[in-house]
């Protein structure tokens, strides 16, 4: 299977450039050797917007006339519907009735048009949609240029602090992951890219100790309150892992909601529970991690404001 | 009075180099002429930290190695003892003894010596030890490398958005003002740089208004929530700001919650009151400032928990 290259996620940079914002590294008080790449920063909060961004621009002028869709009630159904009407694409997200009515005013003052169904139907009819609109179907992380545009975090990274030794991101369908260390590996030879996932939801972690792709129930992910990395691999981005991933580490839901709080409090960032388990890799579990200067990828920060509160309390 | 010069601020860019955080602007989500420049992300979490590393740099090596001391307990007692730390010279912060005892405990953690002391006696024991031990003073706001350092903020903001028509800053003592003013009058011609104060605390308003500095007592300024501007001017800093601010805007309590509330939820910045007061211009106060492209400085954001709980419940 081809794997992401440097080129395709410098390609990426150029495509991204003016929608999707560069981001910072903030060093952080509580660690000398930690940097955070803030990535909640993004206009809409994570870093979703920028694999999305690219998968619009890659689209001929004809598909972008056309429009887009996806079936993301998430992160990257709002980045989706932000990168379309920054390109003047029509756009569709297919969301489950069952979400919260917040999610779906997010997406429709975004300019989207908004279907709401029973969630098993949700791919199929994203996907009779598209057939019959003749719509670009773009999924969150089982796609190239999104990887791509994911990568764009790495590029920035090895930019910014070329004696980096460690990368920390989140391992959920494993786009982020993907794309970083496809730019990481080839730029910076001696740095380590590594995954953090929940105990909870350690699919990605079993995949690569068995090395064949696994997939953990719904059921089961959906235990961790990091509602960011519920879903499991696909074999695309099992395939990028498995090749240039160091290892992935866990960290508790405990753990999880402490990190939150430290970022709050002495980093002033809004963060959402996936985007702390980078820093609660660093924070509690060193041990397992290689040594060195490191960046914790903060993905995002669309926190429902109940946990923000219980973070700060 | 001679002015800070675009000189006097492109040297304060070098000196604070590597120390200071280079802010990104963020456009926001809820109004496509405006963008915030997030201070609050400095390593301590204001803009303080780029005045007090540009009034360390431009110490000799000598008075370097003898040390610095304040008499602020807020962001800049915080900036310069970080600011000291990072240059190897030793830091001395007088902070009244009613403070927080976690304000004293963020300044001993940066390697400050911290001595406390009743709140009037507070610049007579500061300029007393500094006589004694030979100490540089290094004031929160009336001092020419001060200014210089905070006008940081508006050189960046010249670079990036060079097209940008208004920069609203808040005004306490006015050391951000000033800084900026001189670099944005100089770049920028034809951009309007606007002050923003609580209707509370606007005794810069009324001196700018009057031709002269007026000071309100600190009972007045201190009904405010924004605990960053209860100050008044100094002459220093009001001879800039009569030469080189377009205006100054009030705004109420209220307004800055809110502004607080829309950061954020919606920019994912903990923000302090007083760097929601230039947003809550934007929002509220739209029809007193100039018209078109605008950046707000959001100066800081150590904030009470208490008041972030309030702003997102």
């Amino acid at each position: 299977m081809q794997l992401t290259s440097l080129d395709d996620v410098r390609a990426a940079a150029r495509n991204i450039a003016g929608v999707a914002l560069r981001t910072p590294l903030l060093p952080t008080r509580w660690d000398d050797g930690l940097w955070l790449k803030p990535e909640s920063l993004q206009p809409v909060g994570s870093f979703k917007l920028r694999g999305a961004t690219n998968a619009v621009a890659r689209l001929t002028d004809e598909q972008r006339a056309r429009g887009v869709i996806t079936h993301s009630s998430g992160n990257h159904g709002q980045a989706l519907a932000y990168a379309a009407r920054r390109a003047g694409a029509p756009c569709v997200v297919v969301i489950p009735d069952v979400a919260p009515a917040v999610k779906v005013d997010q997406v429709r003052a975004l300019g989207a048009e908004v279907v709401l169904v029973p969630p098993p139907e949700r791919l199929d009819v994203a996907q009779e949609r598209a057939a019959k609109d003749g719509l670009a179907l773009i999924p969150p992380y089982d796609h190239r240029d999104v990887i791509a545009g994911q990568g764009t975090v790495g590029l920035e990274i090895a930019e910014d602090l070329p004696d980096v030794d460690v990368v920390l991101v989140p391992v959920g369908g494993g786009g982020l992951a993907s794309g970083v260390s496809a730019a990481i590996t080839a730029l910076l030879p001696h740095a380590k890219v590594v995954g953090v996932e929940p105990e909870l939801a350690a699919d990605a972690q079993e995949s690569l100790a068995k090395g064949e792709l696994v997939a953990w129930p719904t059921e089961l992910n959906y235990r961790t309150v990091a509602d960011g990395v519920r879903v499991n691999l696909s074999e695309l981005t099992f395939a990028h892992l498995r090749e240039r991933l160091d290892r992935i580490v866990t960290v508790t839901e405990d753990e999880i909601r402490a990190a939150m709080t430290r970022i709050v409090r002495e980093a002033r960032l809004v963060v959402e529970p996936t985007g702390a388990v980078t820093a609660a890799a660093r924070l509690f579990h060193a041990d397992e991690l290689p040594a060195g200067r490191t960046v914790a990828v903060v993905s995002g920060g669309n926190v429902d404001p109940q946990l923000l509160i219980a973070a700060i309390s």
